[in-house]
């Protein structure tokens, strides 16, 4: 379904004055609003082809109806997403999930979403059906060098694909590593692996980056052969200019210090990308900015710190992208919910006083430094987001909007109750 | 397949000689073997019927090939399981997967592999597909009385179930909980489980027990309605004497001490039953013993204290069952690996001498309390366990004959490659 | 160092027309703003005695200056501390380390800040010079009734200093456990402490409370004999009515639900009191809403429910108490850091809209139940929290004022740079 | 205290005849016991200064008695340790705390010993009473590089106390880190730190390994510059080839795969060290192996892979030292438990298979691979480690020896009961 645009303008005339009173009083309190405003304009936060479809965990999945079947459905989706909020201007595609029968087509179908590809992302974690050798021990760490070979190839093809949709990074997340311990050889499972992830590199388009994702578990629940910042850093390092780590929130251990990974990583040039997602356990992807949204505000912080330290552009030099969950979520409804939680930390990032900040640091001043950081925090920026939404042509307020179209209701009329989007 | 006795003689006479020579140095230096090789020949565990499958995680499933299709089947894999280790005599179902067509006929198999009917085990965590409401949102906590009615009915047919095949036992475990901050309100949903509970607790023959199972999180990701021991334990007692606890070694936060947790709720006489797995990070549901067979022997160490303090009888008092899950495993090698990792940890437990501890305790010798434990621990007691399994009519290496005789290869050949066992 | 009446009023009358401004927006946009602002007024966070002196580490400390060496001393930096905000008006004496020489003239300085003495605190962790037996293999469960007895003797002795002052509540905390697999016996421990406990209960006045602190490790590394909620509210419910339980923030296993605990207990009458700080690994005891402030609310969200269901009053039927360390901050500046988290939390949670949380909750809609929390979250309630402070007579910045009066330079000019408060 | 060889030779004596037929027992069994032997035999485990004295924890201390008050009184103690296990033979001293005040008189009593210097320790997380500056707030980290050049200075002075006693490593362990967020510019602190360790590097003797030991957490709760393998990799890669990474056993996130880092670190040769401790929790320091055995285990079975694999002398290429507290036993015996514990996790990693185990992990046979260790693991090596002892002059059970000759108390009557050993 389509977001027709009277309907944006009378929901949002009904919602202006009570916004611009807020937006007012927000505007005075703050300088440089316009300049945040501005910035969040330009932010936009890639979905992944995936995340349109109701979730599920080895227990069972409850489906919620009206998911994409079609890869035009699932950039549908999208595309009414980014009418609605303007920052989801970006789609992540998934191979074999998401392999477009005519990628013309499917370029201009996603220009009229006013849609680009983000990162294309390859799958070795699952057989495919008329697959020739399983990954059930392993895909470029597999002792085999066939698997090996075939998981590499398919890596290619997936880049293959990227390109031909105007995409620049390639993910490549690994579920390999062990379960047991004696099943891997942990150093000859690393060569094998560098060595495949280097014949991929070696198929990169020069303008193109590779994106070494880690996780610490699941679904191999002993070793990861790409466990932790440390080892995507040391693969990343060895590949090339090109590689980088990209990290996914939910990838860590327990109290894992994140921000300070991601500190360390934008210092040393090697920071790629993002997945966001919320956790309390494990890989829970959880809606973003649901468990923990001071973590989600104190990585932004590092993140604009890091990135103007480099003088790196906020919006064009980082990979953004959701990767989540929704088990019992409307996933368009979750994914509207994350990519605002997104949008708040980022402004709150963007109004902490960074002058101030530094002179608290050098000082030894704790205190203040923890003042400074909770006075953004705590700052109320829905306003500003909203007021970016607006001037970039969206809506005040996206849920709200997307719940009076009742969309779901039509979109299961559209698409039935009991589609499975493809994927997992 | 079954193990024809000729097969298992063969195997026992070609190593009978090296096993004695062993066990001689072994009774040499330990006074009470015979008693405790009585109480390994008496110790068995269940296998549940789910396990004799490949598992898989939310990510993927690569099946092995010759899994049973039907109930008849799974059956004849554990019969095959007691026949090699004489340890695993009892099955334990899981409804609706194994709902059985004839309980008579059923029980007959049964009596012909030597096995038992251990606690029946419910369903609710899943939607079935002839199933009227769904379980998205909870089962015995829903909001809705009517899918409380319908998760409350579903229990009590699967007692029926149990009590026409002489089970025991009912384990209820709850996937029940809430994904999000908010979603819940705890103390409703605590209080309609209870609720829930007490109806199918008065369904309950006189003769049964009830099991409350516990998990700190999985497939909820934020809150779980019984998420601890603490919790099961006041569900537990506000149902009733029949009603019990049942630990889960994988159920647990980071770090727990779940020896403590055993001795706490057998002194309190709520420790009803128990599923063996191990895990690294969460539910690994990795084979027993494999990861944490230290922390395996502590759990056997209360067990054995806990329950000779009250005059238990280990074999009957409690419920034993494995539920693990074999991602990259043979599922019956797997098997054969748990119960023996199992049954040494119960063996280094009865070899603990409890009068030295409890001397070295009063004294605050902490130095020696360690040693006794590690005494025990550091003991090779693989010949003890032979020795049981031989007296039993097992196989003094049963993972070996399995394997010599080529089980899966057959089975494959019986049942074919691509099979599924019904469940997850 | 006291607050002079007229620095104060200069101070307020600085900051009055920008504060009215920002609570005007604030009051027009929120209906029941006076309800909030009178349960801020009448709701007191008590300072225990040792969290005004620098904290440390096993590691070492860094003392900071200026702290107070004698009870009274004590009392006058929390009088500062209630001057400033007004919702510290209470002290939580340790014994021995505040033992008051006398208790009238005691009683006479605390009335004199507008203090009352809040919960005693018993200590059997740490052996004192002049003490006859040694806590170093614990206390209540010591395998020796003679220490047994000497720490039982304490805790009565607490008891009675505490009602000298007109403390209602002996808080124990027991770090009592075990560092060895193999040292304690659990159940022999359990039911000493349990019967030490009994002793304690007994001596109880009939209007006091006994709080049973649980803590999952440290400085036993093995095991806590009080290690969780479900242990301590076991004795708790042994015990009697006058024993409930009382939370430490930061005294859980990773990843541990609090709130749903403290909805637990509040629902079976069970929790008593809290201890307040903030945590990334353990019992980090960091200022209040410093790592995890979303935690804070969703406790408070908890609270706030669970306590009008049972008609019980926010200010006096649970004790509130900051439990922390200093090791890198003013103490005193730490402490206004605190309170003001807690009073944040307090009033996010005040301004949930509970009948619509609960009608989302009952049509399971998860999205707009967590839309309903993240919105009162989301709300900047500092200047109600401001204005209740103001009314309350306090400061509308205490921590700007107090460092405007350069308050810490004054403090260790009276008291000097080396002293170290009594306590860790 | 001295053992005399007459005592010695008595206690060897009276085992003799039981240990020999345990022995030959194994020797039957294993192929290459002398080979294990003889490798049991040049493996030396430094004791570490600070661990002979009772440690504590910041809830309090209890003290042993008997405990070394000078460093020739430490010496005393290891060269008891290394009389009783002849696996002792190398001190690590932590200067402040060991000053030597005559090197070569130093020198002469750890020759007489039979002792070396293992590596140096520096020592800036702690202020000490004559110290300039303050490391309150870090110390190589610091904001005021005059703090950095007193901790370099003291890192210089250090080995220079080292050269004079024949050491040949500097370990530097920084507690340097953040409490809270905002208080660190995580970039500079990494910069800085840099900077700081390059000028200590420049000081190093070219025959001399620098060790950079990282830490998760503590005693800074919300960031460690040296937080984990993958950071203090970074440093010993930028420092040059003299650095490498130490790794302390209790320094890592829950859940940590520990001998996958140590495979890895060995790959990239840049493992330098190891501190022997155990732990459930956290940095617990507990006795080695008396938590996670099996842990233990795997770690040398990388250990030996990968020395194995590089041509590595496992007995001088690594510094391995224990670095435990003793809060509840006595620190020798607890000392002689650890060395036990490490050399049996020794011995069973020699036993492993390796030629069977690469030939089981090429062909993904997981189930025999994790055989091939448990095997391993569950082989009683006592034997073994106790001829090792024997051959090489030591007591076949030395804590029963030490027990026997009440050693603790003798050196309560040399020392006196009240003794602190310098430290923490």
């Amino acid at each position: 379904m389509n977001l027709e645009s009277f309907q944006l303008a009378d929901h949002n005339q009904r919602l202006l004055d009570a916004h611009r009173r807020k937006l007012a009083y927000w505007t005075d309190a703050v300088a440089d609003a316009e300049r945040i405003i501005q910035k969040l304009i330009d932010f936009q936060i890639a979905i992944p082809s995936w995340a349109l479809g109701t979730g599920g965990t080895r227990f069972g999945r409850f489906g919620g109806g009206g998911e994409p079947r079609t890869l035009d459905e699932k950039m549908a989706d999208v595309g009414l997403l980014h009418a609605l909020n303007r920052a989801s201007g970006a789609i992540s595609l998934h191979i074999p999930w998401d392999i477009p029968q005519d990628a013309d087509a499917t370029r201009q179908t996603a220009a009229h979403y006013g849609l680009r590809f983000d990162a294309v992302n390859s799958n070795t974690f699952q057989d495919q059906p008329d697959q020739a050798l399983s990954y059930k021990f392993g895909s470029l760490q597999h002792v085999d060098p066939a698997v090996r070979r075939q998981a590499i190839e398919h890596n290619i093809e997936v880049i293959r694909h990227g390109v031909a949709l105007g995409s620049k990074a390639l993910t490549v997340w690994l579920s390999d590593g062990s379960c047991f311990p004696g099943q891997l050889n942990f150093r000859k499972a690393f060569s094998r692996t560098l060595e495949s992830l280097q014949d991929i590199y070696a198929a990169l388009p020069s303008d193109w980056k590779l994106f070494v994702e880690y996780k610490a578990f699941e679904p191999n629940f002993y070793s990861m052969t790409v466990g932790d910042w440390g080892s995507s850093f040391l693969y990343a390092s060895k590949l090339g200019p090109q590689a980088y780590t990209l990290v996914d929130l939910g990838h860590h251990l327990p109290n894992a210090n994140i921000e300070q990974i991601v500190a360390t990583l934008l210092m040393e040039e090697k920071l790629g990308g993002f997945h966001f997602n919320d956790s309390k356990y494990g890989d829970d992807d959880l809606t973003a900015g649901s468990i923990k949204p001071y973590q989600l505000f104190l990585i932004f912080n590092e993140l604009v710190d890091g990135m103007d330290a480099r003088g790196m552009n906020h919006a064009t030099d980082l990979g953004w992208m959701i990767d989540a969950s929704h088990n019992v979520k409307d996933p368009l409804e979750d994914l509207l919910q994350s990519v605002e939680a997104i949008q708040i930390a980022y402004a709150q990032a963007l109004l902490v006083d960074r002058t101030a900040l530094e002179e608290a640091r050098e000082a030894n001043d704790v205190v203040r430094a923890q003042e400074i950081l909770q006075d953004a925090f705590r700052t109320d920026v829905r306003p500003i987001v909203a007021e970016a939404r607006l001037r970039a042509g969206g809506a005040l307020q996206p849920l709200t909007l997307y719940r009076s179209l009742d969309t779901r209701t039509q979109l299961i009329r559209e698409r039935g109750l009991k589609t499975v989007a493809t994927g997992l």
